[in-house]
């Protein structure tokens, strides 16, 4: 979310801090979705589960993490959609994209890849139940939550992209922007998407996070993840350009 | 909740601002309010649902969004009781007042309008079950959550959005006010005031979200819908021309 | 929690900050925990109670709002407790104490009186309900929520609010204070507090909202009170010295 | 988290502040854990139990609290893990470890000493019952709460615990860090974590929290507490010295 980040030791380290961001961001969210979310259910101790609330807020403040931990390095973005629609924005250049949404992917599947391998410890059973219920990849119609159709899922993931893009541009604008608090404020604007929107689709809008589940989601949610590929990409584009037509791009300021 | 707004690209751009704040604040407490806070009731997975604390951390923290996306624009009200309050307190044009109101009821107008949209893509019935349950408009009698009547409605409107405006005005204080976090304490305390009043009302304190709601709520939402429009702003210049009697008015300072 | 408020209006000032601020708090921590935190309880709709997390995050929150919006007028401690233990510390002149207790006293006891006038206008029955159950206000025993005993109750209100006093101590320190994230954290020291301690005896630790609750809650209630007054205050004295042992007056810095 | 603490009034302060803020810590995590977590479990009122999601923001919300109050005097690392970490990545003298551990370690022992005496004034039963079912200790296979094995706990110790120490190392950073909320994004980080990890093994990373609860959890708590020794110190250790492989350290800033 920072256009100059203060040069770091190599030209590899953004990169790095790129994968290392939407690791920590993946690894988060799923685990809380898969190891915290349902416990319980069905017991007495169902009031322990930490539900869909605390896999919004395990997501949104490990973002917010990251982007103070490595933002000042690669500029925080850990998302290929957000990456896009700052390049879109005028805030990042086109060139860096294709190395970033790398970075990015790699990172994400690698922490899928190790919860996994915490899996193979758990419970007796637990690790194909998990994986059989699609290893909390997003999804619609008989995989969505609240089972809601391929429509919604496309409406929401465009829609709530393009929202998420337009704060992250407006509360990291150079003369506009609140650089102490950004990082806080963009991490809760992704809780409160999560929030809003698990039961559509288990919440995407960002196709790093998407492609770390469906590789290990089986071939329904593989079938399914083009959605959660182009309409994040989409709204954020389109967010993209319409905030430098609202409000002005970064050349005029 | 900024006097001073940096000048931006051209003079309609304030209007965008508060349309643009006031359609994610409606949107984020609308979605999960209808999608995600009953989640799974009756079922194994009820504990997954975000239930009134997800909503009223969805609200508080979009607007904390909100306000630091698209504040140093227009100021960041996105709701017309706070509107009219600053300009009571004397910290906003009483001439401004009626653009952004309206701008403000188009946000969330559209905001609601894009909820329905993707519940026509919903379980089968769920669009239709949802309007009749009011599409989480606010009411009082038999359509209070709790069972409250509009006597109830009335003081909770009243006191809630003057002890938000009293709070507004506080914090965003030229000399006494804190820049830096102003805007996250007022998304946080629109949080507290939800907590608190939900199951009384449905917590309005902002008309444009009454509007958005009543329109798809049915006609008992929108015969009720006049409690939601006056107490808000009764409440709000009270706690503005209170707020210049205790503390002094903008002129002093 | 400052210590040289900015001049306002007029001397009373400060008081009717204190009584505002104490208002805020008390309003919010027991309209949450009488309207919302046990919502729907022996009903499928059981889940959207806000429960004692929403109770938690409610009085803290609310206090970090009420700390921006009018601690530079008075210093925003809205406590009883917290007075004392800052003219322990050496922060507070002792002559101020007893004018800001009783505005505090004052603005909690005017905010339980609103919630009664607004259970004038619940369900049949609710208030009588409500008082029945103790309206809230701290108690040990069979008035435990968990059926702790006084003793528990002597030693947590001690323990936790010379905890809070010794936090508040430090955030605030003219040297090695934070003082723009000084409120937030203050409030959310407070949220942790009644997350740990509401099934002890519905945690204090402010003999203001101990009163305001007490005077609602039947005579039971009202014999149990003293606790409530006398514990914290001890546990705001020791740790107001202990700071001053251990880490230096304000005398030296 | 801050390499050049003010000088405090004695030598000696440095330690108590790191005892302070362990005490703070674990009082906050455990008082939540055997208190409020599991409130009303089995009765109409579960659903005001504060739950995993509770404890989680707990533990997080009172490190940040201890790192803005005692922070400024120690550097605020309240956990073996955390010194052992900072040391590797050369932001602490390695002399400097012994002492800072032994105080953690008596802290976070007293605090939990404090919760049976106030036990000891629980329902009959309760410090039984809760010892029996292992005081919070960390624990996996029968202990763990999610029934995971001892393979899932080193895992989850050793990541969690390095990628803590990857972000405070990062948002501490002399010249890319982010003094002001600082604090804050830790105790969150922590808080994430602990959504994230509490099923699998009730989530040490922290070798004080674990040492101050096995020593009331009985024989078998003891009997797995060198994993909740081990692999966070080890997780802590990798952190450090790959951080500065990979951004540098403190020498060339």
């Amino acid at each position: 979310m920072n256009d100059s980040p203060t040069p770091a030791r190599s030209s590899r380290a953004p990169l790095v801090a790129e994968a290392l961001g939407t690791f920590i961001l993946v690894l988060a969210v799923i685990s809380t979705a898969l190891f915290a979310a349902g416990f319980g259910e069905g017991t007495e101790s169902a009031n322990k589960g930490v539900g869909f609330i605390g896999v919004s807020f395990a997501v949104g403040l490990a973002l917010a993490a990251g982007i103070y931990a490595f933002g000042p390095v690669s500029g925080g973005h850990f998302n290929p959609a957000v990456t896009v629609g700052l390049a879109a924005a005028g805030r990042f250049p086109w060139r860096g994209v294709l190395g970033y949404v790398i970075a990015q992917v790699i990172g994400g599947a690698v922490a899928t890849t190790l919860i996994v391998l915490i899996g193979l410890f758990g419970p007796t059973g637990w690790l194909s139940t998990v994986q059989d219920g699609g290893f909390a990849s997003n999804g619609f119609g008989s995989r969505s939550p609240g089972g809601f159709e391929m429509g919604a899922a496309i409406l929401v993931e465009a829609l709530f992209t393009a929202v998420f893009v337009l704060v992250i541009l407006g509360v990291t604008h150079a003369q506009r922007g609140s650089r102490a608090v950004a990082g806080l404020i963009i991490g809760l604007t992704l809780a409160v998407i999560h929030l809003a929107t698990i039961p559509i689709d288990n919440t995407s809008i960002n196709p790093a996070r998407s492609i770390a589940t469906a590789i290990y989601g089986g071939f329904d949610a593989l079938a399914q993840l083009w959605v959660f590929l182009v309409f994040p990409i989409l709204g954020a584009l389109i967010a993209g350009y319409a905030y430098r037509a609202m409000f002005g791009g970064a050349e005029e300021e």
